[in-house]
């Protein structure tokens, strides 16, 4: 099997629709399939004509993790999981500092790694039966890299319930604790995250792009220096054109024409 | 006309109530309206009579954020962004750094920087109809510094999903990011508004202002230093007259008479 | 009264129960009463039969926080105070130290370093009508160290409402503030608490003491050194027996059996 049958990619109006494509493994990210994901990610990364991305799942769940079978092929050797686990924690950090917004489109189950990826996302739509787990306490593997993305979107309790018990969690206690912005039924799901898309991808990339990066930036700063940060960022944002036309567009009350620069 | 104009103060009982007065501009934080804020925020940290503070708005609107008028104006000019973003974050750090506890009074709307101060306030209190946004990233000028505070109350899938799509959220729905402590009718707003602020100006000055300096200074810090520091903030806080005070009043079953030291 | 009897302690299948046992004065923590639960939980922390750890209280209450009586008897002393609040700050960060996850089970109420206690435990069980307060505002000595605690678990507009009012919030506010985890009856709270320290107790000892140490590392990092960590925490996690033999366990469709290691 190509690399490329395991992500399959869709571009439309300036939204990338990447769908997770091992369906009979309940999309596990195998190791091929996490290089799947990253080549994929790294190439919109250096696309202007994406605003944003949606990632999906082929088949009955998003994803369900990390590949277990594959773990135990390589009978769990360092060299190997040191390999696996890395690339993880990349792909992971790669949609984060990806230029354009990234919406998880969730249906089924979304576990472990699976989890993770929704967490990673900056906007996540499920369906109302989806259900989420960090299970790794079951198996003896703690969810110690989905907990990194999970406990950035969670409140401590919220995410040791689900960390120490391993249980899965529906789409409102999801809603509940902050990991997804919406559920909705299964047949509205596409329609509700292309909606969404199709918004975020009628602003201008530039300013996506400028906002998307401050965000995590500033997330991590203490106060004082998350000011100094975002305000030079705002200073620089007005210098550039798409703000220029943005502004007059309101004040003249029409439509701005964006040069996504 | 005068910088006082731009924000009216009423002192009662210790509660210093500050309105933005630019109705028709909705209250737009101008350069002239962020220096008159500054000022009476300056005046009410060295006022030992002030225990507490509403921000409230006259007019239709709480605060729809920087003036885009003056901007444009400006000609977006880089000294003049500058000075406007610098005075901006200084404004609002002076809300954190005031020694005294900020309620948010907030009906209409509240966007962008006028998000901010709700955001940048230590509670607040809206009306059932009011609205929220930081819709920066529609005009091309992404949210850059309202998210420093926005961030700070609320996740990053709530947060995200108001700088990326720019939309309105509604009262129920700030209420649940964590944006507001409460919503009401507008009938009942002044009503739940002064209710706070009196039980709050009923406290010692003095145990407030170290307390608010305290919640900030270690929510930024890792555990154990955040131990460390708040367990000398106790015990300088434990030799104040007012805690002798306090303890005194409640095991005698008395009510207290603060000296506010 | 020997130092024991202020807390009790019962063991059954791996489950450490440890209850407060001054019902007449509310569980307050005096010196003594900090003492006693140090030494539980030092006990506890260095045996293996152990797996998770219910912390209850006797009596009307839970835990009313710090005995002011003594604090008056004290007459309020630096060294007495320095004293009590490193030994209460201590004992805090024993509980989220300790390498079993800890269940707070509440009734009545929690106020002050009880309300802490229960921000401090990893999770949290309360009654339908148990209530939750930092009410130091009200005694002239704001809740500095419990707010450490409480500001780590909620939102700074929750976090500054409790605080600065001082008023009690009842058990829904507390799980949507996200303090605890669930409510139930009276009738159901040794039900529901047992029901989940069972089944947490059934997981790898091991693995749990893995995962809670690196749950609170990492969550004080920034995000790519949270993920260097965590990943490094992975691989290692993955060499454990009880790793191989859980997910061996798994794709053989059988229950594992731990060595807890």
């Amino acid at each position: 099997m190509s690399e490329e049958a395991l992500v399959l990619r869709q571009d439309k109006d300036g939204i990338a629709r990447l769908t997770l494509n091992r369906p009979a493994a309940r999309n596990a990210l195998s190791r091929p399939m996490i290089a799947a994901l990253q080549a994929e990610f790294d190439r919109i990364a250096a696309d202007p004509s994406i605003g944003v991305v949606i990632l999906a799942g082929n088949g009955p769940a998003f994803c369900a993790g990390h590949d277990l079978k594959e773990m135990r092929s390589a009978d769990y050797g360092a060299s190997y999981a040191e390999d696996l686990f890395e690339a993880c924690a990349r792909l992971m950090q790669r949609i984060v500092s990806l230029p354009q917004p990234v919406i998880a489109r969730v249906h089924g189950i979304a576990t472990a790694a699976g989890a993770q990826l929704v967490a990673s996302a900056d906007l996540a739509i499920a369906t109302d039966d989806a259900r989420f787990a960090t299970p790794g306490v079951n198996i003896g593997l703690f969810c110690s890299t989905p907990m990194v993305a999970l406990s950035r979107n969670v409140s401590h309790k919220h995410a040791l319930q689900m960390l120490l018990t391993g249980d899965l969690i529906d789409a409102p206690t999801a809603l509940r604790f902050g990991l997804i912005n919406e559920h909705v039924s299964g047949e509205q799901l596409d329609v509700a995250v292309e909606a969404l898309a199709v918004k975020i991808a009628s602003k201008s990339r530039h300013t996506l792009a400028v906002g998307k990066a401050a965000y995590y930036r500033q997330a991590e700063l203490p106060l004082d220096e998350a000011y100094a940060y975002a305000k030079g960022v705002m200073v620089h944002n007005l210098q550039a054109r798409d703000a220029r036309e943005g502004i007059d567009a309101f004040i003249d009350k029409r439509h701005p024409t964006w040069c996504h620069g």
